[in-house]
């Protein structure tokens, strides 16, 4: 614990499913880079549920900050550290054009602004995504790709990189973007998002239900789990950002699979019996999706920087199965 | 002309160098893309100069379509082309942050929304700029690479460029971004941009008076002449924009030129006695400002689409001495 002081954590979207998971990895650490914890602020348009152990400086927010004035409020008492999450999903974005702009971009942009108006300076941590990123590609894609979403989603993010970036440059924020890849095995039920399938089709059999796989098994996509993404946010919150320079968002690491390595995988970890459950049912029209998105990322600043995922689609199903099925190897 | 009805045009910034260029342009050639010259809204926060000539469909706006609302005036008529030059210059948006963003991000974005609110698809044509890039670059910069702006203007340009493709894949507008190069020789008087001494080091000598050189002969930049920029203005008009797919901003072609390219040129028109009048003055401020900036573009996208740029710097002073010191020699 090298500082005497406590330190101070903001985490919008705090009642995600990545929010849930980061909000207890610091109550269970402690600390944030060597620092107690002290003041945690939780914000989220639905109440946070507080878990166990959260210190006596946990304040949770039910607050839509992307409604004038909202974000001043969780910046006045300065968290040191802000992990910017809270966004609706690509599939609302789409489907809402207006409420994807207004959370994803406005929303965004008043919590820049509020820090800027506020006078200080903290460490914000934003999630981006590969949906940043529109086909055609080459095969690996390099650090150096251009930005050209093919979603509201994917633009709203681009977007606010850039801002990112400019505050940034301008010593308005200490900004750090990470573009997460498909995070999969996600806890939970199957759901209507066009990628809901490279989960289910492993957490389904895994639970001993049965999960429907609507695409060719040849198809590649880019990878990593929740308990990486939630390592990829502390590392980006204790990163030295004079190393960034004026680029200011990497592309996580990640690992490229198809669907047929997903598979065998799950044939590995968990036999015949639930290999036996994933029932083929060709969807053209989720094939047609999930067929543009990305396949496979060089992330070479990411990990030279010291981000790092999985390298197996086994250790991704491992740590399901520590981390949602009670199955603690550790 | 192949359409019995006339075309109407919206320009914003009709008042700036390029925008009274274009509608001069416009209005010598008396059609755009085969059809005549109808209504012609010209758009500035300072009053336009209606050229002689002009067609009696021509309306002049004085408007600020940042302000709220603004913007529903310029297309409740519902022009089919808008050339949409309007923003704050690249020192000003530094200078001013609010004032940058203010213009040229949601000035911009009031355009567009006013146009999906009116429910109808103009071609929209947007000039973005090179600025949209920051340094450190590859030896030619091919058109997939990265937009990492080092200036708050570079940054509302990429901004607006992904709003405008967003837009555009939703059928709310049919848009054509296109990335200008450094404009040069630019007409008029040295000012206090750090691009200034580009054009003055030409502009100046070739009218018997002495200009500065701030920076070192070897330094590489990229360029195309005032009127090159409306020749792709009309072509981005014009386009099959199905050609473009998804990925609706171009960098336009241009002339990769040193210093010492410039002023070879210079003694070639001008003689010994122009390129005598060039004095060297290093300014480390802006050598330090200009080093950083883009030297060579594939713009291979834009090249098979059609748009072409000068090929020598003799070109381009022969452009500025036939369309500004009435050396007309066509």
């Amino acid at each position: 614990m090298g500082h005497s002081e406590k330190i101070s954590i903001l985490v919008t979207g705090s009642a995600g499913m990545l929010g849930r998971k980061l909000v207890e990895r610091i109550l269970r650490d402690g600390h944030l880079g060597g620092r107690l914890l002290g003041e945690f602020l939780l914000a989220d348009v639905v109440p946070t549920e507080v878990p166990a152990g959260a210190p006596a400086g946990t304040r949770v927010f039910v607050t839509d900050f992307s409604q004038a004035g909202a974000a001043t409020e969780l910046v006045e008492s300065r968290p040191e550290v802000i992990f910017h999450l809270a966004a609706v999903v690509s599939g609302e974005a789409e489907a809402d054009f207006d409420k994807g702009y207004r959370v994803n971009f406005d929303g965004s942009r008043a919590l820049f602004e509020a820090i800027r108006q506020e006078g200080y300076v903290p460490r914000l941590v934003f999630t981006s995504s590969i949906a940043v990123f529109g086909g055609p590609f080459p095969e690996v894609i390099p650090d150096s790709f251009f930005t050209t979403p093919l979603s509201s989603y994917g633009t709203q993010k681009a977007m606010v990189e850039l801002l990112l970036a400019d505050y940034t440059r301008r010593g308005f924020l200490d900004g750090v973007g990470i573009r997460l890849p498909t995070i999969t095995v996600r806890p939970g039920k199957p759901n209507k998002a066009a990628s809901s399938f490279y989960s289910s089709i492993l957490r389904e059999p895994l639970n001993g239900k049965e999960a429907l796989l609507p695409v060719d098994e040849s198809l590649r996509h880019w990878f990593a789990s929740p308990r990486a993404a939630i390592e990829f946010l502390i590392h980006a919150a204790n990163l030295d950002s004079n190393t960034l320079g004026a680029r200011r968002t990497l592309t996580m690491p990640g690992l490229s699979a198809t669907v047929g390595d997903q598979l065998a995988a799950l044939r590995r970890v968990g036999g015949k019996e639930a290999l036996a459950l994933v029932k083929r049912q060709p969807d053209p029209t989720i094939e047609k999706i999930v067929s543009t998105w990305p396949q496979r990322f060089e992330a070479a600043r990411a990990q030279a920087l010291g981000f790092s995922a999985e390298k197996t689609f086994d250790e991704i199903i491992g740590v399901y199965m520590e981390d949602e099925m009670g199955s603690r190897v550790k």
